[in-house]
């Protein structure tokens, strides 16, 4: 525990699998009720009738200790009956629900159903599941995000990401429906001594929170420190790294993320040797998480280099 | 095959397992065709926030070769892998939802949410697991079937069958809801040349869809031959003989039975030894269905029965 993180209120913008494994060094290395993680839902889709909000379930999973340590997504060991099964009838199986999983969403799609929010579905999945972190969706409202591709096609993004395996190249990253935060969200960043921004896809995790209204004022207010998602030139997951060729025409470096996020940001962790001319404040370590340890050393380091440059 | 079955028409009202089996006989005994079956949908109930029709399933599980010969409902050999987690997290395990179960239940309430009728998403489920006999639910609006006990106590049927294992006694049955047959149903029993009212429990399996708005008395235009659900004064399965017992004072014997239904019936297939004085055709015949064999024996000796009582 970083001793003068104590009162201190941290906020942390996560997607997926990246963004939930820094959370889980933050929430080993914080003490109880200073963190709060704010998640992307532009992600979210219906799917065989079941509302699913994968950023959220994989911070949960992971926050509960249930994510499996290589694949990142999901329940360790769960099974995959009720999948086979519907693959049997004939169903489109490209999303990988599990048996254990389908909790999850049943509860989800239920509470949401009865006229619950998304948040307070996100707190009781989260309670059940001895989950002690706030966890808030961005949004209670759906705030879809469309892939368009250079032939105009607009391809909703589990569709891009999962079943089409992120093929077809991006012109453009639309963000649909209201751009509401909640007002639960407003207050938490309101109320942030520091903001993370993980190690997250910036397009398809970080925008869809950064482009709600009011957000980005508000963080311009704030110290916001980002964990680039690249290292040597390459995206430590997913299909990030050929968005920027495609997408900004760019190339996939740690100067673009601080370009990318722009004023916004007041500091930039690095993995060693990706460091670049700027006068942003920068830090060179690790930022490759492996295991468990390489979690919270992360979020010691940031801890740290926050403080250093508050 | 009863060859003079050809070219007739054949309704059977059925509910759960004891309707099921005679059903999947009458399947094997008569052609494509000729046989159409209604069932009572009084057991439906939400689970989970899924929509749930114990009899049809368990009626389309049967045809479809799926159901466990003992156990009678569900899918033989299915796993609950969800089940365990959902009690995991604390829910009430009461109803036994299997892995594979489960997917009927999510395709059932995923069709209804997107406004498709009961009668169309039981077709479609039965198309896709090969079940080819035109299974009909009587309704397409809920009608409940509600217990009352002696204190006034009104209880979900499916409550007071499964989580309450029929422990409380039984003052009435009530049918809630709109009594709406749906047309297909009507049109099914006009066109009839025999209606047969399986093994079921009459007050909460069969009587659910006899007193729905006009079908008693266009039962009483056609041969209507019932199978009794009792022998030897005991149900073959559930909880009919204490219910007669309770709600009419009375023995549960054939003569109930015969009672219970009065003008609609044309008679009667009774358990040898079960046989009482009645102007009603009655047939003393094996009605203990105990394997596959079993099930074409009896509609076998329901056909010819019907047809020398025309």
């Amino acid at each position: 525990m970083t001793g003068e993180s104590r009162g201190q209120r941290i906020v942390a913008l996560a997607g997926g699998v990246g963004g939930a494994r820094l959370v889980d060094g933050l929430d080993r290395t914080l003490p109880a009720g200073a963190l709060t993680v704010v998640v992307n839902t532009g992600d979210d889709f219906q799917h065989w009738g079941l509302r699913i909000s994968p950023d959220l379930d994989t911070v949960m999973y992971t926050l509960a200790g249930l994510s499996p340590e290589e694949r990142g997504w999901g329940i360790d060991g769960d099974t995959f009956h009720v999948l086979a099964e519907a693959e049997r009838r004939g169903a489109a199986g490209w999303f990988q629900l599990g048996d254990r999983d389908l909790v999850t969403h049943l509860r989800r799609t239920k509470g949401l159903a009865g006229g619950r929010t998304l948040t307070e579905v996100t707190t009781s999945l989260c309670r059940t599941l001895g989950v002690e972190r706030t966890l808030l969706p961005m949004s209670d409202v759906p705030r879809p995000t469309v892939i368009e591709t250079p032939d105009g096609r607009r391809i909703p993004f589990q569709n891009w990401l999962v079943r089409e395996r992120t093929g077809p190249a991006v012109a453009q990253v639309h963000y649909e429906g209201r751009p509401d935060a909640t007002a639960t969200v407003r207050d938490a960043l309101r109320g942030a001594d520091l903001v993370i921004i993980c190690p997250s896809n910036p397009y398809v995790s970080i925008d869809p929170i950064l482009t709600l209204d009011g957000i980005a004022p508000l963080l311009r207010e704030k110290q916001v420190i980002a964990v680039s998602p690249l290292i040597g030139g390459r995206a430590v997951k997913g299909p990030l790294a050929k968005m920027v060729a495609q997408i900004d025409a760019d190339e996939p470096t740690s100067a673009w993320v601080a370009a990318h996020y722009g004023d916004v940001l007041d500091g930039l962790l690095v993995h060693p040797g990706d460091a670049f001319t700027t006068d942003l404040p920068l830090l060179e370590t690790n930022i490759l998480i492996q295991d468990r340890r390489d979690r919270v050393a992360l979020a010691e380091s940031l801890l740290d280099f926050a403080r250093i440059n508050r």
